[in-house]
């Protein structure tokens, strides 16, 4: 492959340049003819529909339903004096509730809970960055009604696992959990949970939200329900979402100079076949082999490909779906055919194998749990770098080395926004989660107040 | 339940008075705060989601993928001159082509075949109806690429074809097939395929098209090839799309007097279980064969729920599921208890039966193939009435008469839109479909001159 085909510049090296690259050439998604938007093309769909399907059936195994809410808003709701110009929805709260005060009349109606896959707008100024920055995103947003204060915030946590299962065990990226500051949290929100996890370049990404709304929605919006005494109780609600942007977050995790590293869970092909042949002679025998194999992974409800496009060299070929971040490629060629062997090579640690005795045994069952193996050694390997990225300081001098060196600071914070500000204008780290567990609480990394509890900082997306 | 509560209107009183209310009170959908916009709500998003799944199983087994295109597109793809204003899409077709003729390069390129599931925005000027008439909608949109006509002439055929089955089996709405007259393909066409049904008040509704667009668009928009010859082509395109007007349309067909009758297969509940006890000795044994019967039937796959509700009259509750279309009701009471068996009523046709031997037996095996029996027997009475419905006529007086009497006139046309346009100015009717069976025709029902194919006229949605 040409270097003008392949990526052109090291992940080090540019990694703003190596992100835009890798998701043009690997086809995922293009720019389309509006600034801010992006067109996702069937590879970056497929990856969308995988999280979907998992989450999807997470999401209906613990009593949620799906819904839909129209693109446009009256620009009321929007808290605005007038009332009949409309926008585009940039999240569904207010359209939602208007709605849910309607259909909630007695307790037997909770608790509701409906998600919403859809898109959101919100007019993005800064350069369009695909799954991190554009002004439509896909996503879920799911809302739900309570009768009690602990069910709403029951669900909450349970969405914070949910969706913690999700983004580690199908995209095999670690996040750390934990609550948003009040400066951060959404506005509408008692409290915000958050999942993050660190990218490359030593910045933070958000990869979801879960916010306990209380009844900071339901007061304005009449949500209430009529209880088993017969007495009108305004209701417990909560919201949550994530977006594309766990695509943007995968992609920068795992990939390097070649290109794309996909987890084999969310691959639209898992297994890619190259028959080799360099002669007419060949060709049969070769194609053989490669139809039986396929056949075999078939069985073993495998995702695989043969790329038989003629007139293209292996070499080509190999590039190509590397760029493309197949997690695993086989190679048959005619000595292969003779010693009754095909060769393995796995994307995420370049290791070539070899695999006897495809005649009798196939190759499915092996390949199987090589899958298996790679979608965990990519997460245990993306997970020691982030154990190793996160660093305990206890002066504010090392916290400003430590950021400069792409590190995630674990610190001690007093609580006032005041130290968060300064933190930020003078490093530019946000605090971006404070993690549930306190026990190494000292005294606050900035003024050095006592009543902390403990806090992550770091650069953010 | 009460007459506010229920329907309030019959089908045949006032027909768009009932499928209003079906849809309302059966928490199908909700308008949203802007006109022209509707909500679905989670028994409507099921049933959406049921037409999805199986029309996208259908589709990815013949080579098809999912993309997503925003909703935004630059004013100047709808032929504007301005450049910089943007529109909202009402569909696709100048949008992914503009990305399409990008995309393609070589022969090896094609065929693309990529199909989009999003919404679409036209601004309806006539009142919102759920499903039929609203500004934005749920639908999917095939666009692909061939490298010759005959190719793409064939996918226009079998997405067609792809249509009817989902429609037919899945909806159990049956539809007619054949093309547009020159007047109501779309504009970009070369030709349009269309499928479509007759509703109970006598207006022809169009389930869907699949739209052959030669090379209409290939040439502007630069969608071209290199061919294995190293020459350029132009290539062929087609484009096909379905909305939830599938579900408008399954509503009007199947619903009744009590309110919606869903078909089996998309239906969100398939069996609904009423426990009937009058003293509290009675709950725990009646709930216990409930279980029981839930157990089988989950293990047939099948949609159940069993109606808990306290404080609520059986006969509330049967009013209630029978507004909401469930095929199967079972009432299970203290007698049938002592007997071993279970009722079953049937909501299509309102039959009762008891199933004995429960114990033994389970009742899952036959509630299975009793749904089976629905979902066909729903489709068998479809079908009938629309082809007692299409009347043959040879004489104009008589055509006007039949469509008076809700009928779908069946006649002979000489093919040219003059006679057309005076049939629709004289009688309202449309020429909805022109089908592939041409052996009856005769003279033109409007002028008499021959040189005739045949078509079928009706008043429209």
């Amino acid at each position: 492959m040409s270097k003008e085909v392949g990526i052109t510049v090291s992940k080090n090296e540019d990694f703003s340049e190596w992100y835009t690259q890798v998701i043009i050439k690997a086809e995922l998604a293009d720019y389309a003819p509006v600034k801010g938007l992006i067109v996702l093309r069937p590879d970056g769909y497929s990856i969308w529909e995988s999280i979907k399907e998992s989450l999807d059936k997470k999401l209906k195994e613990t009593g949620h339903r799906n819904g839909f809410l129209p693109i446009l808003i009256p620009e009321s709701l929007l808290d605005s004096e007038i009332g009949d110009r409309l926008a585009l929805r940039p999240t569904s709260e207010t359209l939602a509730y208007s709605l849910y005060s309607k259909w909630i009349k007695s307790w037997r109606d909770l608790p509701l809970k409906i998600n919403f896959w859809n898109t959101a707008l919100r007019a993005e100024i800064k350069g369009t960055k695909p799954f991190l920055r554009t002004s439509e995103f896909l996503w879920q947003e799911g809302h739900t009604v309570h009768a009690t204060k602990d069910e709403a915030e029951k669900e909450v946590a349970d969405i914070l696992e949910l969706y913690k299962k999700t983004i580690e065990e199908e995209l095999a990226v670690p996040v750390i959990t934990g609550k948003k500051s009040e400066k951060d949290k959404f506005v509408g929100a008692v409290y915000t949970n958050t999942l993050e996890s660190l990218m490359p370049d030593g910045k933070a990404l958000q990869m979801g939200t879960s916010h306990f709304l209380g009844q900071n929605f339901s007061k304005p919006f009449d949500v209430k329900y009529l209880g088993e005494n017969n007495v009108e109780i305004f209701a417990w609600q909560t919201s949550w979402g994530v977006s594309w942007r766990l695509i943007g977050g995968m992609i920068m995790t795992h990939g390097d100079d070649k290109g794309l590293v996909l987890p084999p869970k969310i691959a639209p092909i898992q297994v890619v076949i190259i028959p080799i042949y360099y002669s007419k002679e060949d060709i049969d025998s070769v194609f053989d082999v490669a139809y039986q194999v396929r056949k075999d992974l078939l069985s073993y409800d495998i995702r695989v490909h043969i790329d038989s496009r003629p007139n293209l060299t292996p070499g080509f070929k190999f590039n190509d779906w590397e760029m493309k971040g197949i997690p695993i490629r086989i190679e048959i060629g005619p000595k292969d055919v003779t010693k009754d062997q095909v060769v393995l090579v796995t994307r995420h640690n370049q290791t070539k194998t070899t695999i006897g005795g495809v005649k009798k045994m196939g190759a499915g069952s092996r390949i199987n749990s090589e899958l298996e193996n790679i979608q965990k050694e990519m997460f245990e390997t993306a997970k020691k770098i982030l154990e190793e990225r996160v660093v305990r300081v206890s002066e504010y001098q090392q916290f400003k080395e430590e950021l400069e060196n792409g590190k995630m600071i674990d610190c001690s914070w007093c609580g006032n926004q005041t130290c968060e500000d300064k933190i930020k204008e003078e490093t530019g780290a946000d605090l971006r989660v404070i993690p549930s567990d306190n026990t190494k609480a000292e005294t606050c990394i900035y003024c050095k107040n006592s009543g902390t509890t403990n806090a992550l900082f770091a650069k953010g997306y």
